[in-house]
């Protein structure tokens, strides 16, 4: 009998354990998961310390009983795998409850270790103090609600991070009637998806919504008396809270990786070939802990996010089952809401592709979700970048109070997998109706400006 | 001097004209049109006859002054043309108002003659009914509203075709407090949109909103009583209205280009070629009396819809003004909403597909808009369509109750602009967050479904 170990029983070790079972019912599938879920959505988090999401349960995307009796996986929650022998094909593991201890064989392994938060390496004193918090798991988030909800109203929430995960935890703990700060060490909010002045749009939308923003302001330390933290020091000064939370940097869990010797890449993340495979042989490695190809510049990216996990996941699992599978990369598409305002972006800023030696045309604009005269319509920036020897999109980002901001860049984000051009954006057949769409959506605006400084003839490239 | 004449003010002539002028200050462009009216929104008729939109004016995307001192453009409004003289390059135009005639020369021509009801034509009678109307122009919607609020309320609307149009006004005559019926020939409604099953969806959406839905029905004559219609005579008996609204067929207005010999194509409409050039020297068409090619099949095509209008007028414009520009064409996405139901389609259908000799493959499914536990998502249906024999993506169709669904459906009509593949989808990096997306988008799920069967391993194309 085959037996395909999984280490870790996140979103992309689930689809790897999943699709390995659906292509071959005769193989032995084995997931190690040192807590008691598998299948997190860990991205759910924020919604949890908000109330939004009730209970830590409404985050798993199944039971655990799901995958043992409807998929036969043989579940070994709250297991620790504690060493491998990649050359003789086994592993231990220890039960973290239990105590108890034991060996296993495998023919093939997959790493899916995920990622984990920087904050208790970056300000060591946070790990003893009981109301500052990072994300270490689903129960994160739960610790959040409780601690928030014993306070008073109108307390103060101090949020270290301007990224996604901050502004998310920012929009749920006003949720909750907290006061809340949230504290950039970078000049501007959402620095890793925006521009300045997209990002400012977003600023005063925060603002607007009582949220008091501190950018350029790195956190020195935290100040605590009696296990409590009672401020941040930054050189904008002291920043006084109720509870902290720090949305800061994550980094690949590659441990076990190292410890078999297999090879991490220019990231910092675990290396795998087209097939996931690992530079071990019968070693494979998915999720957040794996760099992958970026599609637009082909160089290796490390990308912790959960569509690309899954599809890891799934590719993985598919390739171990005996499929002629490749996992051809990504494009780098983000996207997150806070409060009323949506961000999004895909591929390449300019100021990216300049450093990477790309000469780039940008296209900015201010359009609308709807026909003028359509009541409620909803304002929508774009901008667009492209490469002007080959005019080859190359990345965008949009910001406004609709969710079409996002597909808008979806629809630039599936182009960029084909290495499509501003003619072809030009001519993509986007669809019109008065309540839906403009007539000139901004993306062929976007287009159409393009060309302005590229020519209306498409270039074959 | 070189003067271009634009014989028609809807989008697709005001988008020539406003071109020519912006890239050619020195040429003189000279703009005829019937009507009091340029640059009008004829697809916001229905939000004009149900009170979404309060004035005709509204549906201008410009006041005609603005062209005329802004963009120097000479318009001629209430004008006719009522001769071309395709080798003397002149042509003579009547002013419908004064009955003054003129003869003007031109050195480039561009016909934008649009499109008109076929209804009087089928039902010759109905000319002579008050209160039965089609849509002729812009004043179309303000006589139907100023129609319906005299009568009680509760009166009854019939609407005879369940296109967009017709269920664009079965959702706006029932906001005005109308009874509305909607009677259709062909078996399903939006039958040029959807497959019968999402037909379904849509017709019982109807149905919960008080609209009464017959197919199957043509209607064979209107029955009147002192120049007033009081039903309409199908096969499934007598439907009794107050007021009617005929909603099916156009036909492109093709008349002054037979008139000076230009080519009609396969399809009925205006033959042009790449750069929108008639078969006569120097003469152009653009709008909805125009055919062109169809990018996922290479077959010529009529789609009389705005976007690919106004960019026919657009691209025309560049071409008469020197620039090297083509119309790629379009891969005919559709799209509308009736009530909260939003349907969209691009592409070729499965049976469509088959019928021109394709192998193909179809995924459906049911998904949601978001993470499974944020509250408020919305189901989205999604087929998507591909040729077995290379993996190409052919057409998608969906329907929900959400914006979304458009979107989605642009991700695949860009897709199909550029002869993508399901393997290409599966990879498009459509952006995750619990708010806005699931995790794994119908998209992706979609691509998925079509893997297995057309294999995970991207083929050349």
């Amino acid at each position: 009998m085959t037996r395909v170990v999984i280490i870790g029983g996140g979103a992309a070790g689930m689809a790897a354990a999943s699709r390995v079972k659906r292509l071959r019912k005769d193989f032995d599938v084995v997931v190690f998961e040192r807590t008691p879920y598998v299948s997190f959505a860990l991205c759910g988090i924020p919604y949890l310390a908000g109330c939004t999401v009730k209970t830590l349960d409404e985050l798993l995307y199944y039971p655990p009983e799901f995958f043992v009796k409807k998929r036969g996986i043989d579940l070994r929650l709250r297991t620790k795998v504690t060493k491998i022998d990649p050359s003789g094909k086994t592993l231990t593991y220890k039960n973290l409850e239990t105590g108890e201890e034991g060996e296993l064989e495998w023919d093939y392994l997959v790493l899916a270790p995920g990622a984990r938060s920087r904050a208790p390496e970056i300000w060591p004193e946070i790990k003893e103090l009981e109301n500052v918090f990072y994300i270490t798991h689903l129960d994160s988030g739960e610790r959040i609600r409780s601690y928030a909800l014993k306070l008073k109203h109108g307390s103060k929430a101090v949020i270290v991070g301007a990224g996604y995960v901050g502004l998310e935890m920012a929009e749920n703990l006003s949720n909750l009637g907290m006061k809340v700060t949230v504290v950039e060490a970078l000049p501007h909010v959402a620095p890793r998806t925006l521009d300045p002045d997209y990002a400012e749009i977003v600023e005063q939308h925060l603002k607007e919504k009582g949220v008091e923003v501190i950018t350029g302001a790195p956190v020195k330390e935290f100040k605590a008396v009696n296990g409590k933290a009672k401020a941040i020091v930054t050189d904008k000064g002291e920043i006084e809270g109720d509870l902290f939370v720090v949305g800061v940097g994550i980094r690949p869990n590659t441990e076990l990786a190292q410890q078999i010797g297999a090879r991490i890449g220019e990231t910092g993340a675990i290396w795998v070939d087209e097939k996931l495979r690992t530079s071990v042989k019968d070693v494979y490695a998915v999720g957040d802990a794996v760099e992958h190809t970026d599609i637009v510049t082909g160089r290796r990216v490390w990308r912790p996010f959960a569509p690309v996990a899954n599809k890891m996941g799934y590719i993985a699992g598919s390739v171990i089952a005996g499929r002629d599978a490749v996992f051809m990369g990504s494009v780098g598409t983000s996207t997150f809401k806070t409060f009323d305002m949506v961000v999004a972006r895909t591929g390449l800023s300019a100021e990216e592709a300049k450093k990477l030696g790309y000469n780039v045309e940008v296209a900015s604009l201010e359009g609308y979700t709807k026909a003028h005269y359509i009541p409620g319509r909803t304002k929508v920036y774009l901008r667009v970048i492209a490469d002007t020897d080959t005019g080859r999109l190359l990345g965008a980002q949009s910001v406004g109070a609709t969710e079409t901001v996002l597909w808008r860049i979806n629809v630039i984000a599936s182009l960029l997998t084909v290495k499509a051009t501003v003619w072809d954006l030009f001519f993509s057949d986007i669809g019109y109706a008065p309540p839906l769409a403009p007539v000139w959506d901004p993306l062929i605006i976007a287009a159409r400006l393009l060309m302005r400084k590229l020519g209306e003839r498409p270039r074959k490239q």
